[in-house]
């Protein structure tokens, strides 16, 4: 019996792919030593070294989802964790969270300075569509939309008026937050990675049977992992979380278990998990119909889209 | 006579697709009723009412030049003015130039809040790569390249850092500045243009016979656009420049006439347009190779490239 298999096909999945990841990641930025060097120095601190890379594995499944292989699509999956590596430089600044702290380790701006660490955020951001457009126009558009006014940026912009107005926490504003601040990017994520997968085919991007059905997917998996990530602050241990518990209970933030509890909080995690995994016939059978040459990958593919939603709320950090 | 007669081609350009451009703005962006709207209205607040808008009308002209119909290129020409409005909403922040005043009325973050200038910024940032896909995704990666590190971000942070270091000016390093934090950035509205001209054919992209030439042809003209920003600082009234001349000066910023004097700077300027002139015909022999259809379209777009680098150096504003 080695390590991986007893751990599932997701987390092994991480384990195959992390490092190809990792050299995405560098040969996506400039070299460290690119003048201007002290942005460069800024950007790869952000960067390295990372968290799970999990919407960088969330575009190689979603290739894989959509009969590709990962591999076509390692650009794209670094340019979304140069993504969601600026929205936190970003929201660190001292004009918004005003975070010290960052996976253990002083902030960007702390160590590079405010004006660093801003344009540095920017930089990150501009590469994101760099690797992103190796995903085609569509990805592109895709990636804009959900990162956007009307995605992530919305999403924060909501959240920090939220933190200011404890009168208007309802469910229904949490989960509009939470869609935008972080759903918006998962389900992004798979479906830049379906793009990838038809990458120099006549359309040049994934069919509308496919996306349909995997961005219902990917809705419900950010649901339940940003619940199941509210829970976990509330009950995951330091070490486990390599941050501080209770932070945002705090910081007085709109969370899931704030609003209805802890427990119906990780039962709704869990509904959200069991409803996403009973989409993946329907993923996998638009793919079939569109790709009939896809065949066996397609069941490891359906094994992983199964896996990685019970891991959203299963996982410990 | 009309008036637009006593003026040069280029102005007659812009007059033309003035209106096409500020619709396809409003097209662009969310309108500001759009939740959260708080956040839209800090991003219309920083768009409107523009200035020049100078690159949507090199975008334009890029896709006339190589043979494109301008009307194809107008969502690509309203991303490239979301991309130089979120580098202003950025660089005036109180952490970069801590400007309070912008084309006459208050800076985005005096009116908005700095947070919120921050994410509107961003989010300018981001539909701008929306609006570039238009283009394509080859016109998305010039676009990157041209507005991250190793181009307009690059050159922002070097601008800072020749802010607090005086002992290393140099008229060298005065024009890596300039050819990374302004000049990039309008070859790149030159190319993208050339770009949106090819969507639809079968390489989906502008040949490297066009992009080559046409790319010299927009460092030049950038380069001499710049020089001339620079000394109309120096000689222009706060009535034509709608801010206070002698700004640059102030500021000890590094500019030309601070490095080498006024009419030497001047004369720079003149040889450089007239450098961009002399690629003119190459441009337009290389579109005339790739799509002998294009035809007396581009006797009219010789006519605008000549004249907008005449116009570069003979503006008064």
């Amino acid at each position: 019996m080695t390590t991986s298999a007893a751990i599932g096909p997701f987390l092994a999945f991480v384990r195959r792919w992390a490092e190809p990841v990792e050299a995405a990641l560098h040969a996506l930025l400039p070299a460290v030593a690119e003048p201007p060097a002290s942005l460069h120095q800024a950007m790869h601190y952000a960067l390295f070294p990372g968290g799970k890379r999990l919407r960088p594995m969330l575009v190689l499944l979603g290739c894989q989802a959509a009969g590709g292989d990962p591999q076509r699509a390692l650009r794209a999956a670094a340019a979304l964790e140069c993504l969601h590596t600026y929205s936190l430089v970003h929201d660190d600044l001292p004009c918004m969270d005003d975070d010290d702290l960052r996976r253990g380790r002083p902030t960007c701006h702390k160590v590079h300075g405010e004006a660093m660490a801003l344009l540095a955020g920017d930089a990150l951001l501009t590469v994101a569509f760099e690797g992103a457009a190796d995903a085609g126009a569509a990805a592109v558009v895709e990636l804009a939309r959900a990162a956007g006014s009307l995605g992530m940026v919305g999403g924060q912009v909501e959240d920090l008026a939220a933190e200011g107005d404890p009168t208007h926490h309802t469910l229904a504003r949490v989960q509009w937050i939470h869609d935008h601040k972080t759903g918006a990017l998962i389900t992004a994520s798979l479906l830049v990675g379906a793009h990838a997968a038809f990458v120099g085919t006549p359309g040049g991007a994934a069919p509308a049977s496919i996306l349909v059905p995997l961005r219902r997917y990917g809705d419900l998996l950010g649901r339940a992992f940003q619940i199941a990530d509210d829970c976990l602050d509330l009950t995951g241990t330091a070490a486990e979380l390599g941050k501080n518990p209770l932070a945002d209970v705090a910081l007085g933030k709109l969370t899931w278990p704030a609003m209805i509890g802890l427990e119906p909080s990780l039962q709704a995690a869990r509904d959200l998990a069991a409803e996403a995994r009973a989409m993946v016939p329907t993923v996998l059978a638009a793919t079939a119909a569109a790709r009939p040459s896809a065949g066996s990958m397609l069941d490891a593919a359906a094994g992983l889209l199964q896996d990685v939603a019970s891991y959203a709320v299963e996982r410990r950090s």
